[in-house]
């Protein structure tokens, strides 16, 4: 046994040796063994989220992003500050396609009512508090329940000052939780952007592609009431003053440098079972990736020749479409790498290892009821699927979402479901009214059909029998149905639409909109599916604890330190400046320099680069930023830092501490890493912070933002 | 002056020295020092055609080959056996899917009785025999037929031995011509063809690309008759006893080893006048890319759902994509690397050069006159495209052929076109006879619609009135024209098509056959086309002669040797094993290996690598054939020797003289070679001995083959 556990180490555990894992701040110290291997040697209170460099790495929501001055000035990924800049643009002033400099604090732009910046102040373990005292009795929906009563308390506590968001969420898929506070900032504006012919080169062709020459950099500034304490967007606001912030680094790194990347990665699935590898393998993406497809086809087909529509879909099309090539990607790379393979050998030596415990009955039990647990879980995955083509309407779905937070309101707010609670008011009603950016109804209803048509061809057994009662499915023609639907209902105006969020569960009984009324025919069904899921999850937190204190176990007997699966905290990975052979013959190198971008050039979008842009490379007026080594200037990199989206905009830091460049995506072979981190082949790509200097030195003239930053 | 020509070295002619030029081999003396310089140090004969290794470089037309053995055994890339492999399949026994060998003698198959092998015995220098006593009065068409005279009076001498084929091939544009006799072999049989999905794998898709790994190689075996001179196929024939014939190496090449690449290069366009590339950018590469796209569409069309059909017409199709790709590049390649603007400045240098001489004025002139000239040259171009659109059906243009053969015929053989001649005869047939194998009336009826239909909405002065009113153009209805005329030609049916070969003017003048009657409609419009083209051929070589002097002499200033543009003879080129950048951060390494076949394989063809190969790659039972610093079995590689087309199956030797793979491609980022060498970017696309006789031992078990060849 002790042989085989051995020859693991060497065959999967290697890995999370080579910068694998997405490590909490406190578990830094875990780590100085392998940090100091890189030639990172960092101070022991480098996790501290009081102090720099932690306390200046902040999220914007769903990007990372970083204080670069004490007033609040916050550096992030261009791709993150779009709608700030989107907002600000008018047909006459297009600041994504001119970019913006504001050359003092009064030009500066609103970023937009729903623009937070989050400072993560603690992360305190609440293991105890959500768990104690659970039986293995309490099961399903109760213990489900239980679980979320009191995590809402918990947050409850936490939020009584306004100043707060604060969040419970699990690691180590319910082993373990914290309570995370953060300050919310909720004045921001934009500050300063390149143009998007710089912020986002490239566009959707390059995207998850290697070589890439992306600008994707945009300073943005948190302002605070004159008490320093978060306001509401007023003109009378001040500067945040941020306590630390991170220096600027101009010296650049080469191959072989180590790095540290700090910031919010999202979701990771790292620990799941091979049954769930194969389930989204063999059926949960590549159904997925056919309903997107046929989505965008109906999208296509319903805007076609009428600009307008097309202009409104636009974003949703390339929303899809990156979720498309990520599935695609991943099943490419489920096949290239065999994943579920190495999953599988894996989970093999896991259950060696316990068999060899003294608990060895008590695992094989659980083992096995996990697997059944995975099965049900899976049946309930397809249902929600179908379900979720069945009511594919945008309307229909903010009808749904309208008579809800009715209905949840007849409680008191801490009975509430999470996301129709008071807090979640303000993000309810901003979703609701955004919604108007991207809706054309008759858009909406060919979609809807196209998802009908494809859900009426389901065998009966796929399909939700209280959804085909409600609609009356099979009664009737369903083009003619949604043409009367459309037709009559009001919600697509947003006052009206937005105006639902203020009635009572009787006026929506009394409405003659008949999207509404299907939305109340549809209650006890959503409720129905959720119990289930609510069933499911409460026999994984019941289960997948035991589960994972196993595998922290089995990690600990190899000495090997154990992270959790991303879940949008503050984490840090590390890695070195390295390239990838991305097939046979070929290499992807660490660096992209200027010269590509003039080379990438067409002159048109997505390969548009700005003249003055264009004129700078060919004249190579690269100053100090031009790299001796690659005798041109640096613009992207690679590293092989461990990262997942909610990293965009994430920080990364030479082994002074100071910043040398922005994550900003993945290569195409890395997409897999979600599931596995392949040391060899996953790669994550970063903007060059001397790009990121040059463009505004050379290109913007942004000398008030250069001089406000510390460059050393 | 001298400053500027200094410059001019480092600037453009510097590239002459890194691996340019596709050297006649008597030119090998001048480059000893640039040979020595990359780590050759060849004997002072090297370039004997009397002797090895050139004495075993042989032609097969459209490919290069050399002698392997004493008996004759040669060896080429598959896809210039490809004919032969096919010919010789059925659907119950495709040799082309399960590979071909012959474990004896006895097993061999012919390869078809109009394969050949040329052996260059001769290349003799018969300038003065040419041009001698041609005056500057004597102009245009009469300069034109006095210097063909000369060269049919040339070949008919020397091809008084039937077992030669002489030909007269001019160089540097006509500056000099040189008689090349060739033993004509004509007896050629399949020894050993590995499966396609080895020899070509990766088919289109990886067709001009890299990484690659396409086992591109197969043997045949020259015959002749008992006498040891060239015969008809025969059982009773012998294996050519091969004076000379190369030794193979199994110790392969590393990165930075040098090479010498041998073969036939087709055709290259190295000295063109700047307005000559424009004319190619401007106006015939993306005209010409246009009507392919035009008649690939009508094929689609015509053979969609029509299985036969499309077979009958898939290598139209696969060398109209080739054809279309290549132009395609060579686009893509003139913008990226500003062919023109380099060829500009060249010619800049070289008028610099010409001022400055005693001759000035008269230089002044002489490029005065040869741009009037190429002028004149791209609109005979243009009519002539325009005209080829018109009559773009293969029975109409096997009616042109037939019709101008019988009237060819009324004169003495000397006095004939070239091509018509009796020497070219049994090729002609051959021509013939093979069309029945990619024809099927309906289809090349939808083709020439497509076309006609094109050329018909051409503004009048671009169309050719002498075809207009032959064909009734403006008068019919294109299609039901087309109709009638297809429903009664019988010049589908071969035998009928072949018997038109024997026929006098007189029978073609009373048949019914409507395309022979618009074939005869056509003559004079035919006869004026090709005597404009005369005129300005004629023209052409009254003036180049001089202007390809003043190039040479403005070479020979700076002290480089000169080498002629392709002309499908023997040359020699070399070069090391380097890789290179196809863009900004990422680089293409100098070998592939067999993982990377693994890595391809999809198990749908072009990536469906055979079962035994894929297991013998899986088990690594790679012998003495894998590379240590690669740590696989090598496949193919990259050199940056000077290539074209028609040096498909060129050997390419190491230093001490011994095969080391045969080259069988180019990258897509070099195809504007044929215009331009770039030493950075432009190379070669090699199949790696190691890995061809790994498959012969591992894979094919043709223990036979490898016995006879000489291994070391």
């Amino acid at each position: 046994m002790k042989k085989t556990l051995l020859s693991l180490v060497g065959l999967l555990a290697g890995p999370a040796l080579a910068n694998e894992g997405q490590w909490q701040p406190h578990q830094l110290k875990d780590l100085s063994a392998e940090l100091h291997k890189i030639g990172l040697s960092l101070p022991a209170d480098l996790g501290d989220l009081s102090k720099p460099p932690m306390s200046a790495i902040v999220s914007t929501g769903g990007c990372s992003a970083s204080f670069v001055s004490p007033k609040g000035l916050i550096v992030t990924n261009h791709h993150c500050a779009y709608a700030a800049i989107q907002r600000n643009s008018t047909a006459e002033n297009n600041l994504l396609a001119s970019g913006f400099l504001a050359h003092d604090l009064s030009e500066e732009l609103p970023a937009g009512p729903n623009e937070r910046v989050y400072v993560t102040e603690s992360a305190t373990e609440v293991s105890d508090n959500v768990l104690a005292g659970l039986g293995e009795n309490l099961r399903g929906e109760a213990r489900h329940e239980t679980i979320q009563a009191r995590i809402k308390s918990l947050i409850a506590e936490c939020e009584k000052d306004p100043a707060y968001r604060c969040s419970v969420p699990a690691f180590h898929r319910g082993a373990q939780y914290f309570l995370v506070k953060q300050l919310m900032i909720r004045d921001v504006r934009l500050v300063y952007a390149p143009a998007e012919m710089i912020g986002n080169y490239g566009g959707e062709e390059d995207n998850f592609e290697w070589p890439r020459h992306t600008g994707d950099f945009a300073f943005l500034r948190a302002y605070v009431g004159k008490d320093g304490r978060p306001a509401d967007p007023s003109p009378d606001n001040l500067p945040y003053a941020a306590k630390d912030f991170l220096s600027i680094s101009s010296a650049g790194l080469k191959a072989g440098d180590p790095i540290l990347l700090l910031g919010y990665p999202g979701k990771t699935s790292r620990y799941k079972l091979p049954s769930e590898v194969r389930f989204a393998q063999d059926w949960d993406y590549p159904k997925r990736i056919a309903e997107y497809r046929r989505d965008l086809a109906a999208i296509a087909a319903a805007t076609a020749g009428q600009a307008e529509s097309a202009v409104r879909y636009a974003s949703v099309v390339k929303s899809i479409n990156n979720r498309m090539k990520k599935l695609e990607g991943l099943l490419a790379g489920f096949s290239r790498q065999d994943i579920l393979g190495l999953k599988t050998a894996q989970h093999d030596e896991l259950r060696g290892f316990l068999a060899n415990q003294a608990e060895a009955s008590m695992y094989r039990k659980l083992l096995a009821d996990l697997e059944s647990l995975v099965a049900e879980d899976q049946a309930l995955a397809q249902a929600e699927l179908y379900y979720e083509l069945a009511k594919a309407s945008e309307l229909l779905k903010s009808a749904v979402t309208l008579h809800r937070l009715a209905k949840e309101g007849e409680k008191p707010d801490a009975e509430r479901e999470p996301g129709y609670q008071d807090r979640d008011r303000p993000l309810l009603k901003a979703r609701l009214a955004r919604l108007e950016q991207n809706l054309v109804p008759a858009v909406d209803q060919a979609r809807w059909l196209s998802a009908l048509e494809r859900y009426a061809s389901l065998p009966a057994e796929a399909r939700n029998p209280g959804f085909d009662q409600a609609f009356g499915l099979g009664k009737l023609n369903l083009a003619k149905a949604l043409g009367k639907l459309y037709a009559r209902t009001e919600l697509a105006e947003t006052p009206k639409r937005l105006a639902w969020l203020d009635k009572q569960p009787a006026d929506f009984q009394a409405s003659p909109d008949p999207l509404i009324q299907l939305a109340i025919a549809l209650h006890d069904t959503e409720l129905a599916l959720e119990q289930r899921r609510k069933a499911v999850d409460g026999e994984f937190e019941r289960l997948v604890p035991r589960y994972m204190n196993a595998v922290m176990a089995w990690k600990h007997a190899q000495n090997l330190p154990v992270y959790a699966d991303a879940n949008s905290t503050l984490r840090i990975t590390y890695g070195t400046v390295d390239g990838y052979a991305p097939r046979d013959g070929q290499r992807n190198l660490p660096f992209t320099t200027a010269k590509g971008i003039l080379e990438k050039h067409t002159g048109a979008e997505p390969f548009a680069a700005p003249a003055p842009l264009r004129q700078s490379i060919a004249a190579r007026r690269y100053g100090r930023y031009a790299d001796k080594s690659l005798n041109d200037l640096p613009v992207n990199f690679l590293s092989s830092a461990d990262t997942t989206g909610g990293n965009s905009g994430s920080a990364i830091l030479n082994a002074k501490g100071e910043l040398v460049g922005l994550n900003f995506d993945s290569t195409y072979e890395s997409v897999t890493k979600d599931w596995y981190y392949d040391p060899k082949n996953t790669r994550a790509i970063h903007v060059d912070a001397r790009y990121m200097l040059w463009v505004m030195e050379q290109v913007d003239k942004a000398g008030n933002v250069l001089k406000e930053l510390s460059i050393r």
